[in-house]
């Protein structure tokens, strides 16, 4: 047995991201950048007004002074003209401002009628324009590569004038679910046999993580299906299998696969819900066999599986985040393998984060997973705590799975 | 002016969800059910072994006792005969516990040789069984009615035996850029005219909020393009236009809506950045009309945009969820307009978040706001406040965008 972090080194450090491809700006919305996004115009393109008012000299918009107005300027529309002694033009929030004009007035501080525009207040030199340049320029990076594009990103993309983006091609993630005992759901259930669950929570949580899963038919327990369904697998980035991990098990998938050239990097972790796990390579594809267990798989996954799409998206290799709350209840102390509990979570009185184990934490009990909020992490030979104590936990929603 | 919070009551007390429809599980994940998910089946279906090992009768199963292995009874093949006394069957995790045993023996506590199956230590009845029936029992609602499909409730639901799930429709959200400076990425742009930006960030903001944006072409500054535009929003489930919101302009989008059943419900906003904010009916549509300025228009998105999608997802009312961080910096008492600082976020050397807020807080300034990680919040005449004090935040991270 390897210590998790230990699992989760070598899994990401054989990992690289995938190839580039260009997409449509919509497209590009939680994808990973392959290349910065340069700016190719600069914002406001010319010196703007930041108000609707008056492009003024400011010299001349003293209090009372009374200016006169040679035109309008909507956004969108430049004053051809300029601005000469004494004069005004009726702007809008985000009109270039008049060649002549070095302020705004705004139009609350002004009174137009059939004499001109009276200034109520005076103008400083310079208020209220917005200058050439003041969100960035033309040639700028403002978007580096390796991040993931959010909503905003893809509006400063837009401005800076980009219909197209480069990012990485999702990693591409065959699902295999092994087991002469498990159908799909609304198919007919063998006698001794249980509905599949693996294979489509894990689809969703590869989505989550920004992959594309390809979700193989399922294998039996036998050497020729496994074979076959491996085949299958050599399109993808990665293999994720799930079944077949555990003691004798692993003998049939090992034996079903070397003759497809499989070279197994086989451990156990000290960790629960989980320690089964297969990790190595057929051919060039890398592959992760995970438990057989739905909560077990669904754990596994989030230690390894979200990390290494991480990586293939060409994000930083890491441990998903943490975050510090306090254990609503007294927890044991740990033994020698990394624990998860599953927990709900509330705030107390002062907004603070509890995390509340549920009492029985059997690993074959997915509506428990599916009802829990966080896992919190139990290092190894952890000492007994109170309830009240601080622990680091993950919280589940928070990696959208 | 009206407060923030009366305006987000208003616009969502105004909306309803959109009605279910069937999906295929795969599809289920993110989406809102419309109805619980109720287990048909019972999970285990039997008692079933919780490890690999010797199903027995913890009578016989005494230190140094050698009992008579009659059968082998993988997952899924269970075994079809009945337990004696002095006898046992081989077993695996999940299989179904063979009448007549009562106890699991591990396979770590037995030696089985061509004698029988020496047990090594003393099993206690029941030991290693899971009862029939432990994760879930069918007629049991698992996932209630409004609930956002998580990757764990996609494996529940297979594992109930659901091959399609009842969910809401995704709101379609019509998004009308207006003004006659504005060009699309990589057309054209007009003289005096910028690089449109709001309606693919609010694309995916809205995609983000579980939405499907149907972006419309950009309507020039006059009354037929918009009163067209208009047209295609009864097909939404709302209409958000940007632009056109602000003094001056709100009389345009009034007159050309107007003649197509247009009922305003207009109101400014006492809020930063924003303000200018369109709330009506274009006949049964629900139009929410954003400011033209992108950093405006986020922020109301935030506010506005993302709950309203909430609602008409079938998910509670509420405002965007916060939290409690530290301020970075000095931040200097508040006028009587709701503030949003953008701000970036850090773990201080005790792990707890910091949000400094960007000297700069112009609204033109999209660049900053990409950069942000999260927006602080100031009430209305919110006090100055010392770096280092608690204040309110919403983590844009969180919200996906």
């Amino acid at each position: 047995m390897i210590a998790l972090e230990e699992a989760r080194g070598r899994i990401l450090g054989a990992l690289s991201p995938t190839p580039a491809e260009t997409v449509a700006l919509p497209e590009a919305w939680g994808r990973v950048t392959a290349r910065p996004v340069v700016a190719r115009v600069t914002q406001p393109p010319a010196d703007v007004s930041a108000m609707d008012g008056y492009a003024v000299r400011a010299g001349d918009a003293v209090a009372g002074a009374v200016l006169r107005r040679i035109g309008e300027a909507p956004a969108g529309h430049p004053f051809s003209g300029m601005i000469g002694a004494g004069e005004t033009v009726r702007i809008f929030t985000g009109s270039f401002i008049p060649r002549g004009a070095d302020a705004v007035l705004l139009q609350e501080d002004a009174r137009e009628d059939a004499a001109g525009v009276t200034v109520g207040e005076a103008v400083m030199a310079g208020r209220w324009i917005r200058r050439r340049g003041l969100d960035f320029s033309e040639g700028e990076a403002l978007i580096p590569s390796g991040r993931r594009m959010t909503a905003r990103d893809i509006g400063l993309a837009a401005a800076c004038n980009h219909p197209w983006i480069t990012v990485r091609r999702r990693p591409r993630i065959g699902i295999l679910a092994t087991g002469d005992e498990i159908a799909l759901p609304g198919e007919p259930i063998p006698a001794g046999g249980i509905v599949s669950s693996n294979a489509h929570a894990l689809a969703a949580l590869v989505r989550a993580g920004g992959g594309e899963p390809v979700v193989l038919p399922i294998a039996a327990d036998d050497r020729a299906a496994i074979a076959e369904a491996a085949q299958a697998a050599r399109a993808c980035d990665m293999l994720v299998t799930t079944g077949g991990a555990s003691v004798g098990e692993h003998d049939l998938v090992q034996a079903a696969l070397g003759p497809e050239g499989f070279a197994l990097d086989f451990w156990q972790i000290a960790m629960r819900p989980g320690k089964p796990l297969i990790w190595g390579r057929l051919g060039a594809t890398p592959v992760l066999g995970l438990p057989g267990n739905p909560v077990s798989a669904l754990v596994c996954a989030v230690q390894f599986l979200l990390p290494a799409l991480a990586v293939l998206s060409g994000l930083p290799a890491g441990a998903p985040p943490t975050v510090r709350v306090l254990t609503g209840a007294a927890i044991a102390a740990n033994d020698k393998r990394f624990d998860h509990l599953r927990a709900t979570l509330a705030e107390d009185a002062e907004g603070r984060l509890v995390a509340t184990p549920f009492a029985r934490q059997d690993s074959s009990m997915l509506a428990t997973l599916a009802r829990a909020d966080a896992l919190v992490l139990r290092a190894p030979l952890a000492p007994a705590m109170a309830a009240g104590s601080e622990v680091e936990a993950i919280l589940l929603a928070q990696l959208g799975i």
